[in-house]
């Protein structure tokens, strides 16, 4: 074979000695640098060989692939190419600015390849896959059927003896000194001999090892951002700071927060976040239930933030000092347990901002201030800076991030991040991981879906979600299914929230201590990521009438709360926490498995962990005012077993084992107990 | 707004005003263009505006969509931005080096947009998306909102005047005169009128002229490869002119194949595809029914291409000169019918090129000539070129094909594609093709799928396909499903033909005439492209003993047929191929749906066109032994009628009409006659 007609197809291609792996970087040979009127034109010959179907892939690689530590990434992609050629195919991987690193792809079925990449490092890991025609593996695996046909090999050991001797004039060092020994020893042989040297894996080894490989082909370069685990399994808990005095009546500090660790770290969360904490504005207040009047002595909202106290970078002077916010960050750490930040770009009209950065602000033609609008409504308690006005802004916005970093803050929940410019938040995020890439980020955007998405491909960790208004088995069945779909599953994080300051759904209205069951045990076994607002443990949900936000809400003023209030769900939740620490089957939304329960109000489902064979199986009854009952199918497919099978199964509530026989059993849930969750595996015997 | 901070953003971003629609190329601006390691950077201000999945779309726009003169290009793509934004969207797009052009994209649902393209000419048309945020669209809605809510709106008035003078600012010309013309009179008014004249259409008018938009966006470059309409709508033919002599034994010749045109033409084909029609070598010939050993007289392969009396541009001496040749290519036209010829890059060892050029050859160590092969198989009567070997063996390979479109062809079936180096075929297709657009190029490669669909990508018109091994309703629903689905709809065009020299399909083989009637049905009416081998109309199916293959083929002897033997089914071909002709929905493989017809043996299938409201209703009895019957649905929610309303209905097959009231209906179809073919639409009245 000799050199291919590289100079009339693309006078600009690569050569083929440039495609070697020691080449120029992936980016410069991304298929994608040919503009798309290339395709008019002449092909590049290394497109000889086809890479199609990378997966993962968000987007043909414009935004990173999510993983956490500990993770394989497994790579697949079609590959082919004309003709009967032998391939082969490695993905290169590399963390940050790091070597590239090669690992095999293997092919699985028609024309699908596969490697595992373990991910060891946070940051950056950038993929592509390069493969190409082996042509040597081809004359192996071509002469060894021959050989077993009995024809005559004289003209393939020559051919052989030819492809080994042009490795051994490319090869340098000990690859050449090996493939002079192979000549060397071939010469001295003959007949079957010959054939056996040149099909021994030491003759292949040893071309390889020159990386003889025809034809190299390179997919787009791909990009996993790797994170810690607490980006995809974490159990949080939000409170206001403001109401967590043991004194009625008055205003609670961070070191009334230290008081409330044990009895948070009890019911097994892991991360405590708190709204603003910032100086509140008193310009334009709102008082208690959101009213445009104020009274002596109302708080405030904590998201207008700002005041001559100071701004996002200060305390609210009633919460406590930067002393005793850093004594908190301690007591939670020895609690197991990590703060959560809010951040909320928008400011009272008292924000220090407004008079140190005017140019930051629009100002309207009547020289007053622009307030945050939602025509015809009016927020005149808020004012936004314009992102687009001046360039400081985004570092100042920055910094203040920073600036909690440095006081040992590394998870931020990110107040309407789709209210503002999406390239602000990919540069920021990008920024700040840069640098301490522990930070997590929670985007608290309840808007339309592609927003929502798109908020997670430009780098948020996390996302609140829909799950908070979906109640029915097929409203939680399509959810799950679609988070778990490709290419969603591998860029978007759901947080499912029971409830939130804002949102006081309508069924924990309605559905009193059963809902509030029904709901903790959807999030906690649905999603790795699960959250409540405090009150949720003893069952709250007084509405303002007609609406979905709470009576006297604690975004206007302090909500001392008993928390140990008869009929609470304190020992449920630690339960259900207890249990998402030690199954790995809980720590991701994914991996889920909607199976056949024949009642519409019971939603029944399996959840699996990556490489294990136990499976738990989850039943929920999603009627909070009924008993209900139902025969369901146990999945004994998921093994491969007959209908007659059976499982070994262990109630993960109440500790005890049994056996189920059959592919068909019966489950009644009540009100006061209305879910189960069963670890299963194949029982050792099959039953009759 | 001030200018946005693009110098720390990404100082190698466009400025702003580089984006307007009278920039730089698109392919300059491709949102591509930035390498992925940009997403762990600053992202361009452009992004503000996000476009994502663009359809249609064909590997992310690597590879060209196909559409025939005379469609519609429907363009979607998501579109949406941060806040509350007013956005706006348009599709550019050009044929070829033309100038570029705009066509408005309106918002559908939940962030999709969509514009209309009509493909007028042939050649490759380039579009992409671009989306800006409409600054003055929003102030108007904005204010209509504050306007309805009985606002003061001074501030607004000020605002919007603002707005028309910093487009005045930017405008020359008829724009600025507008504009000028519109503060005049804006200053000339008071309060209400002020705003009136904002949210006229006159304002918007006169500030979209200026093109002021801001954020502005551009979707990857895509392409469509626009072709004419028997690129995806032909009735084909094919036969060996060597037997179509009258005289038995005599071998047939060109003038031969004329005399057998009214014939073809009557049953209703368009194309009359001829296998290899060049002189065929002599050294290893095989004999009748594959023989090594042939007897004097045989003919040979006419695969095995090329003798001293020529090679790929030479015709058989035996099937007559030039000049008969183009005789055919006129008589055909002549009777509505167009030429095929077969394509097959294979040389008998007597191909001149042998000796005109041995280096486009390769010789083994022992310098003998490589015959084809696929261990341990040799092919000894073929020598296959190494498209490696020399440049200008490409060129000679393009020639042929420009030689017989200077004859007059325009149709090549190409033999084996898969076999030969994809990137040659890629710049094949797009250099004949920007030499002569009508030419059309259909793959024969069956090979395994994503190979298949690879060679419609990079550019074949149409494929053979696996439909000839599709036979159960289950298979066929599964395959016309997969070809109904994007991204393979847009770029894979599937050729149904029911038999041909090499296939000889056991259905046939074992299913007498109903079998062949059965065939016939489905490739005429489940594809826009189909075609039938000669034998087939007179239901020939002798096979080699336990092989696909024909009993005494064609392809290594004469096969003088009559072509009216009883049992024959022209007359049901002409019918179907008729129908065809004036059916919109038979034009095409897309626009098919599967409807419940409550047995396994009757495939029952609707076809529509684009923009009809009427369609075809199908059934086939998949059984060519027993007749079938069963109960059926007719599809009245396709136009949203009720389970009890009424379809008008005409047999196609049997030209009468009748009504079909409600919603089930029966069948019964016997072997003799084992497909129905209905044109529905809705009755004037609902029946009760």
């Amino acid at each position: 074979m000799k050199a291919a007609p590289v100079a009339r197809l693309d006078p600009d291609a690569p050569s083929l000695d440039a495609l070697s792996p020691d080449g120029p970087s992936p980016d410069a040979l991304s298929q994608d640098a040919a503009s798309p009127s290339a395709l008019t034109k002449a092909a590049s010959p290394a497109q000889r060989v086809a890479i199609e179907a990378i997966s993962p892939s968000v987007d043909n690689g414009r935004f990173a692939v999510k993983r956490t530590i500990g993770e394989s990434l497994i790579v697949e992609a079609d590959i082919f190419a004309d003709g009967h050629e032998q391939l082969s195919a490695a993905v290169e991987w590399r963390l940050g600015a790091d070597k590239w690193n090669r690992v095999a792809m293997a092919p699985v079925v028609n024309d699908r390849w596969r490697a595992n990449l373990p991910l060891k490092s946070q940051g950056i890991v950038q993929f592509r896959v390069e493969a190409q025609i082996d042509s040597y593996g081809g004359f192996v695996r071509d002469t060894a059927r021959k050989l077993e046909a009995g024809l005559a090999l004289n003209v393939e050991a020559q051919e052989g003896r030819a492809l080994l001797a042009q490795a051994q004039a490319q090869a340098s060092g000990a690859a050449k000194s090996a493939l002079s020994a192979l000549l060397t020893k071939f010469d001295a042989v003959t007949g079957e001999a010959q054939i056996a040297l040149l099909l021994a894996d030491a003759a292949k080894e040893a071309v390889y090892a020159v990386g003889a490989g025809k034809f190299v082909a390179h997919s787009d370069v791909q990009e996993v951002r790797v994170e810690r685990q607490a980006a995809s399994f974490a159990s949080w808990y939000e409170l206001f700071p403001r109401s967590q005095s043991a004194t009625p009546g008055r205003h609670g500090s961070l070191r009334d927060v230290i008081a409330q660790l044990p009895r948070i770290q009890a019911m097994g969360f892991d991360v405590l976040y708190m709204p603003p904490i910032h100086p509140i504005g008193t310009a334009n207040r709102k008082g208690a239930n959101n009213a445009l009047t104020v009274r002596p002595g109302d708080p405030g909202s904590p998201y207008a933030i700002g005041s001559p106290a100071g701004g996002h970078d200060a305390l609210h002077p009633e919460l406590g000092s930067l002393e005793d916010f850093r004594a908190l960050v301690a007591a939670a750490r020895d609690h197991g347990m990590e703060l959560a930040l809010d951040f909320a770009v928008q400011m009272s009209p008292d924000h220090p901002w407004l008079k140190q950065h005017p140019e930051w602000f629009t100002r309207r033609p009547d020289g007053t201030i622009k307030y945050a609008e939602n025509p015809p409504k009016k927020y005149e308690d808020i004012v936004n800076p314009d992102f687009y006005a001046d360039d400081a802004l985004w570092n100042g916005l920055r910094d203040i991030f920073l600036h909690w970093i440095d006081q040992g803050v590394r998870i931020f929940r990110v107040d309407n991040p789709h209210t503002k410019p999406l390239p602000f938040w990919q540069w920021l995020i990008a920024d700040i991981q840069a640098k301490q890439p522990d930070t997590i980020f929670l985007a608290e955007a309840f808007t339309r879906p592609k927003p929502m998405y798109r908020l997670a491909k430009i780098g948020f960790t996390q996302s609140y979600t829909y799950f908070t208004w979906r109640n029915t088995k097929q409203e939680l069945t399509d959810y799950l299914t679609e988070l778990n779909a490709a290419p969603v599953r591998d860029f978007f994080r759901p947080h499912f929230f029971v409830n939130t300051p804002d949102i006081n759904p309508p069924f924990l209205q309605t559905g009193g201590r059963p809902a509030f069951l029904i709901r903790a045990a959807l999030a906690a076994t649905l999603s790795g990521l699960w959250g409540i607002y405090s009150g949720f443990e003893i069952c709250e949900a007084a509405p303002l009438p007609g609406r979905e936000e709470y009576q006297d809400s604690e975004k206007y003023q302090l909500r001392q709360r008993n928390y140990a209030a008869p009929g609470n769900i304190v020992r449920e939740i630690a339960q259900l926490n207890a249990l998402r620490a030690v199954e790995p089957a809980l720590h991701s939304h994914l991996g889920v498995s909607f199976y056949n329960a024949f009642n519409d109000n019971i939603l029944y489902y399996g959840k699996a962990a990556p490489g294990h064979d136990e499976r738990l199986l989850i039943a929920v009854n999603l009627d909070p005012h009924h008993a209900q009952a139902c025969d369901f199918e146990i999945p004994l497919w998921e093994w491969g077993l007959p209908d007659t099978a059976a499982l070994q199964v262990e109630d993960l509530l109440h500790g005890y084992h049994f056996t189920w026989s059959g592919k068909l059993q019966t489950m009644r849930l009540e009100p006061a107990a209305p879910y189960a969750i069963w670890r299963v595996r194949p029982a050792r015997k099959v039953a009759s």
